[in-house]
């Protein structure tokens, strides 16, 4: 089946109907991708409080009612229990698997958080002219597990993990102007040029994506990755929970030039 | 006499009656102070198509009418050949001295340039939250000649001069993502952290402000300079210009505040 990858309803729709499984990093270039975030009632307004409390971090774009699978900001048809090539379910704070479909483990206590996501930004920094060398090498954004500590809210708490894109120092200006003016996809960055400055190896990442290449010529940029939230909600063990996996984003309807501000 | 430093008007008077002749860096907090330009009408076309050639360079705030020594944009009262504490004089582009008063100088056929300048965003830095520990260590901006060259309009060409501020990489990226939101006083950077990329040596600057201090955890930040366009005036060697003399600049009624984009 071939999948129109630059349209976000027919791409969730192939989603649900199992035609696309793979990660999601430059499908429907221009709109927003999410992380997603689902727990039991129970836990969602402390869990809602420690976004609000870390919005760099955990930028909330859309909530769902209790029970209810929809959020029709990000798209009219949008089924969060289908829509997401892979879900990563924890119980008592512990990863405990993977699936494609949520629906046979939904309950109507559930609420879902979805969160802007870094992988938007690399078309919009395209789009501002910044060079995405990169990319163009064939590498990725990489992760690291950083010494900043999130601001911690009842039993929620994590360290910040980061994304780092390496940039010349022209593009990493232009870049920061540029997310600076997207709040809703982590905005600015939080660091760069001394990673050690905030506990970050470059060459330990976090986790399976890898290493990097930096250049002589290029800074490396570190800005707040939704990997956090697994980790605040690893910490405060919520007897159950449903994230997306890890690259395996929500696609929305939600254009990014319509998040732009200023 | 006693002047009251924050009242741009109050100092523009002063500086009208020769009871302050010094720099104006840190007076009036919260106004625009702007680099002077003065040349004659037949070299003004082509410099003002430098200008907006550059407008990172020498962003134009006000221009005046041939002959006209009033800004009024910049303040009802204001009279260019009084209101700045010195100026230069260029004669076929060689600085030929300085005075306090430009009076005896004017033509009918001069026109005036006001650019914004970078002393007015230390203070909007400090309302968007960036520590400035160099000015706290008693420090200030060094300024260095680069290898960046600016676009050439007929004979007016310069290599770019920058001004540089060490500053923490987080307050670095505030201050990136802040001044772009003021393109009438610079702007955004031209660089961070390599200074050698630019053809900087920062133990080399340009004038005798000297060098600034670095601290292990900070980042070289250099942003273009209003003292560049009188390079491009020394290369067009137009027959007489004045300009402001370095760090004496014109104090403005306009508000940081209502230049701020987005």
């Amino acid at each position: 089946m071939t999948v129109d990858r630059s349209n976000p309803l027919v791409l969730r729709q192939a989603i649900r109907a199992g035609a696309w499984t793979g990660p999601t990093a430059g499908l429907a270039p221009g709109y927003l991708q999410c992380n997603l975030a689902v727990l039991p009632l129970q836990h969602a307004e402390v869990f809602e409080a420690y976004c609000r409390a870390n919005p760099a971090v955990c930028p909330i774009v859309a909530v769902s009612a209790p029970g209810d699978p929809r959020l029709p900001r990000l798209g009219e048809d949008l089924d969060v229990r289908t829509d997401l090539p892979s879900y990563t379910v924890f119980r008592d704070g512990e990863p405990a698997g993977t699936t494609d479909n949520a629906t046979g483990l939904w309950r109507d206590d559930l609420v879902a958080f979805a969160f802007g996501c870094s992988f938007s930004f690399e078309d919009a920094l395209r789009t501002e002219g910044v060079a995405l060398r990169y990319l163009d090498r064939g590498d990725r954004e990489a992760i690291y597990l950083s010494s900043i500590q999130t601001e911690p809210v009842d039993s929620f708490a994590a360290p910040l993990i980061v994304s780092m894109r390496p940039l010349q120092p022209a593009d990493a200006i232009k870049a920061i102007a540029a997310t600076a003016r997207y709040p809703e996809v982590h905005g600015a960055p939080v660091h760069i040029g001394k990673p050690e400055m905030i506990g970050v190896d470059l060459d330990e990442p976090y986790d399976t994506i890898g290493r990097t290449c930096i250049l002589d010529d290029e800074l490396p940029v570190f800005w707040a990755c939704g990997v956090t939230p697994q980790l605040a909600i690893a910490h405060a063990k919520p007897d159950f929970a449903i994230t997306h996996t890890s690259a395996h984003m929500l696609v929305t309807d939600l254009r990014l030039a319509d998040l732009r501000t200023g």
